[in-house]
């Protein structure tokens, strides 16, 4: 941890949105398992956000953000570029708030989440599976409805609803010695890291992410941002580049920021489904697979784990593809 | 309802049960969904054995009846015969007594569930899938080693502890018009029916069964006892006859008893996995199916579902089977 310059978002924010957006998300359980503390060779506190509103954490950051915006702006509707989850996120949120949501999206996104945004009445523009693609698709709606950007994560009032989940988990669990996230554009890393600094000045923050998309980890090796590399993860909620305002903010309040493989991924998925008898996606999995790689040295230690979401295509499961090709399917 | 002799067991004894195995078993949650709600056309509530210690409410029976014994019998050990779950939840509660549990298992039993026995400390001999085969196991290892039999479902103190779950369901939620739960040997239905009878005498009892192991449902029909079907359903924990006790209980206590196709319970239980993000095992999803097919006639009441478990293989999915042959795998 290197010292901060002022951060964009305070516990003060987290706060605040913790209560706007108390009417319309849940308060997520925390669930143990000795049988997979024996497993993972510490005490783990998992804060279920697969149980969360739509399936993932981003219900969150997207009510704090449309329920921030001032009476014109909302008329005219909100708009975003998601692989998913958030998507499904902004179509409640705007929903719940009785305006439009346009969604821009990949043509190869989850079918269970392109079906997820349509039943909560957001409308798809489907687009190339790049980030330029998607942006410039945003761009063209915004100069043509005067919607206004909700961006999945490089936002100061997203990131502070996705800092509500460490809040609740540590107001449950005051005696976490550490906490792990997956990173994948940085909100819900960020929120975290800012929410367990503020509320525990001591506790330790490790950031994960799949070694097949780590543009956080060589970012963080570098001191810069790197988004030369190309992401391919099962984790397909990670599949994002940070941004300088998320990087800055890990920067500054990560302790330690690891990279699992696509074999403990699937491997960590599989034992919380059998164990904890819940589903949870791919990148939900990214910090358990840390742990049981080894990789956080948090051996014997009381962990905080966010499971992000629970939104998986139950046609195929990771384990039934063949060898090697699940990172690339 | 037909007017009852004396039941074998009574809500005194369920309540006993409750205290005895409380160091032992979880009080496991109730989860709720609107957007289940909305497909199944009422309000449910939804107590989650899935959850409980092995995965399933066995955890519950075996503990008081182990718990109950006599320390001469006790030191000389437990054995049943089981298609999986309770075979995992005798081994448990004996481990948790400190006694030997012998476990007479069907050769096809799930993998799974075989793993967790052997997880938990219990010797497994295999059988023949038949209930003869089990029987005679069983016969043979009392007559060798003195151990004390623990029926999976035709015990009063087994029954007993299943009705905990009845119990803590509705104590947290009160005003539930009706209560729905899978019928197999009938033990879970049973204490389900004693403790819902006796703590709210009008409420709606409904047991569920595969129309493809429809024992219950033909016995209940003929007024006697009938034991002359072969089982044939995916839901791998109801493939086994009531007991002339189990049988009598239902008989005295249930307002309705409805089956369901495959194809439901298959359904059931894939938008289970999808809505509310937890793995429940096919038999779990019998409730549910009866209300997905309007077989229960409960249209907009408030109706409680036990879960019984969550033990599945996780490797090939009913789902992914081809259409007709997951009946018979």
């Amino acid at each position: 941890m290197t010292p901060s310059r002022a951060l964009p978002v305070s516990l003060a924010d987290i706060q605040d949105a913790a209560q706007r957006i108390a009417p319309y998300v849940k308060r997520t359980p925390v669930l143990t398992s000795q049988r997979l503390d024996a497993l993972l060779g510490a005490q783990v506190y998992f804060k279920c956000e697969n149980f969360q509103r739509i399936g993932a954490f981003k219900a969150r950051g997207a009510h704090n953000a449309v329920f921030l915006l001032d009476d014109a702006a909302a008329a005219r509707g909100v708009v975003t570029h998601s692989s998913g989850n958030h998507a499904a996120a902004l179509s409640l949120a705007a929903r719940n708030r009785g305006i439009a949501a346009c969604i821009v999206m990949p043509s190869n996104a989850p079918r269970a989440k392109v079906e997820s945004v349509k039943r909560l009445g957001g409308e798809i523009n489907f687009c190339e599976p790049t980030l330029e693609a998607r942006e410039s698709g945003v761009t063209a709606i915004i100069a043509e409805r005067g919607m206004t950007l909700v961006h999945p994560y490089d936002d100061v009032h997203v990131i502070a609803g996705q800092g509500t989940v460490a809040r609740e988990l540590l107001e449950e669990v005051p005696q976490l010695d550490a906490i792990l996230a997956p990173v994948g554009g940085g909100g819900l890393m960020s929120g975290t890291a800012i929410a367990a600094r503020a509320l525990k000045p001591d506790i330790r923050i490790v950031g994960t992410e799949p070694a097949q998309a780590d543009d956080a980890f060589r970012s963080w090796k570098a001191g810069r941002l790197l988004t030369d590399i190309k992401p391919d993860t099962i984790a397909d909620g990670l599949r994002t580049y940070l941004s300088e305002r998320t990087f800055h903010i890990l920067q500054t309040q990560l302790d330690d920021l690891v990279t699992v493989s696509e074999e403990a991924i699937i491997r960590a998925m599989r034992l919380v489904w059998e164990i904890l008898k819940i589903v949870i996606e791919p990148s939900a999995a990214v910090p358990v697979a840390a742990l049981l790689e080894g990789r956080a040295e948090l051996a014997g230690r009381r962990v905080g784990v966010i499971f992000s979401g629970g939104n998986i295509d139950l046609d195929v499961l990771p384990w039934q593809r063949a060898s090697g090709s699940g990172a690339r399917a």
